[in-house]
């Protein structure tokens, strides 16, 4: 199978682009002599987590599903990074009673004393805000260590993530946000153990803040995920070269409007996601970069400008090529978001950089 | 099982409004004394196809994955109504080999003659374009005819999407665009039978267009899709209540922020999609209106104001009712854009008005 064959739009992952970027965060997480804990909720894919968590190593997650289908596969050491309600409890105690150790996060009092009151055996960490403003208790907040002594023996540490390193529009100002986080999650952790409790974990991350932080010290581990495929968003953030987004949705031309230097092709709001990463960055993508087959960017700025349920509008600051592209002929598009795009998608079909050969379909678990 | 018990986040469908939402638009087609070609791109589900295509009637669909999931439930008149590519054919002809009477549209000479060089049974429509500016020819272009005329045979109407009565702010300015999209389709029929072939479908819609129109003399047929469902956008295109909507999200409290009235859900930008439909509308619903577990209104301007992957920050411009909304308590989130929410989820938790029972479980059709 090539992937002039595939019906589109389709999800192609590059592999040799994926193993790149995989290199790349191991070289950069061995400097700082940290645990790497890839986040999956990007990928939601086995045999990525086999490449990126080698030898079923710990693995951040983002859903039950996730959660599930990953202790099946052998990855024993998760974090379900998403703050826990009382109701999925049962769920996470299920895979743990089967040899899985699932910990949960929060930042609530009364879920921590649900925690510590459920049958099961589920540890929990202490989410911890950093300054991205989402989940997450501030370190000097008083409800952390009720929380901690609420948790008892079910006590494994503390986590927090640097969300806002996204909105870093410098290597210098993501570097920054990376040290407030590291900072802050160690003091967090600090103020834990000078209270008498034993930290296990100290926890950070996101792909910006890993990649960028000048000092990872009295962290224990990182979490990132996005890295592993890169996108739009992230060669602006100087995380990766374009070369190295391995991630990109094949369509097919499905109409052409040469007056107006315009094509119209089949990966539209459902395939490409209507994520708009890049709006507010130095360069706005619009809903994706338009390359060619082999993943080359050899039609200027040709992105994706508006989206329909199954249509993308493509236009360009260059004349577009149309002898070269009649109806059927078939592009591919980088996303701004790799996360959203690739969750449009049921499975990957994987390439070795610019050949056109399908050599792997990997599935995907979508869904909750 | 009562919505009380189900995994979060998860998507809800109010039966009731659905079946009103049904009635509604099969009694403002009836006045009109055309046929309702339902577009269920926006449902993609063999259950609301039963209901709202009764008898195995024509429908709409948007991708062939839906095309051969209702073929094989029986729905043999379907228009596919995204612009073909000669690779897809193969797909239709197999289709069309078992009963089903898969028609295709095309803007595109080419295009035509491969549908009309195909072995298999296919007929196709011409798309025109009156005013949308996405696929389709404009009803004066001279392409119109050669594409007739390639077809040959295989030549079954013409079609056009009133896509922009989407940028309607008012009924006047809607209906303005729906008698636009109706003498523009009209007159490309109007003239391929001057030239002597036979013009068996005229086809038009968008949900506000059909709902709004004034006259629809000349048409044979009607497309729609949103309407089942409804959205908050079509509550401010005031094509119904807002009790009208039927479709929401199931979420949890996940975090608290009680000084800064803000609530963390379980519902993020893949559970609710990124569309923001309504940032040029009259009201900005962000990511969507937070309702009770019952559907209802109570939280003032909830809305659904930042989304991660996985979760949604609730903002409001009353004072939210902590005391009832601990971590874990159950909220519903009305979508912008419903046909992009679903297609976030694998099925449908049925409910019946306020009732909290699930009494069915529909499945969807995703991916393509």
């Amino acid at each position: 199978m090539r992937l002039a064959d595939l019906p589109t739009p389709a999800l192609v992952l590059d592999r040799a682009a994926l193993l790149r970027n995989l290199r790349m965060m191991a070289g950069s997480v061995s400097r700082h002599g940290v645990t790497l804990r890839p986040h999956l909720k990007t990928a939601k894919s086995i045999d990525v987590a086999m490449l990126a968590a080698p030898g079923f190593g710990p693995i951040t997650v983002s859903t039950l599903a996730e959660a599930r289908y990953l202790a099946e596969a052998g990855f024993r050491d998760q974090i379900y990074a998403v703050g826990i309600v009382p109701a999925k409890l049962d769920a996470v105690a299920a895979l743990n009673a089967k040899g899985a150790d699932v910990k949960v996060i929060t930042d609530d009092l009364e879920a921590a004393r649900a925690v510590a009151a459920h049958p099961g055996r589920i540890r929990a960490l202490i989410e911890i805000d950093t300054g991205a403003g989402r989940g997450g208790l501030t370190p000097d907040d008083e409800t952390v260590p009720a929380i901690a002594s609420a948790l008892g023996s079910r006590f494994a540490g503390v986590l927090t993530h640097g969300g806002h390193s996204y909105a870093g529009r410098s290597v210098e100002e993501i570097r920054q946000v990376a040290e407030n986080e590291r900072a802050g999650i160690v003091r967090a952790a600090e103020r834990l153990r000078a209270a008498g409790n034993e930290v296990a974990i100290v926890s950070m991350g996101s792909s910006p803040s890993v990649l960028n932080a000048a000092s990872l010290a009295g962290v224990t581990e990182v979490r990132a995920g996005v890295y592993m495929f890169g996108d739009l968003m992230q060669v602006q953030l100087h995380t990766q070269p374009l070369e190295d987004v391995a991630v990109s949705v094949l369509a097919s031309v499905i109409g052409r409007r040469p007056a107006q230097n315009r094509l119209l092709i089949d990966a539209g709001a459902l395939a490409l996601s209507k994520d708009r990463g890049t709006q507010t960055m130095a360069k706005d993508y619009g809903f994706g970069l338009v390359v060619d087959l082999a993943g080359r960017p050899v039609f200027g700025d040709a992105i994706v400008t508006r989206t329909y349920q199954e249509h993308g509008v493509v236009e360009s600051d260059r004349p577009l090529p149309f002898d070269a592209l009649p109806v059927g002929a078939r592009v591919r598009v980088l996303p701004n978001h790799s996360c959203h795009t690739a969750a449009a998608h049921p499975h990957y079909h994987v390439v070795d950089g610019a050949s056109d050969e399908v050599v792997a379909v990997w599935p995907r678990v979508n869904y909750w």
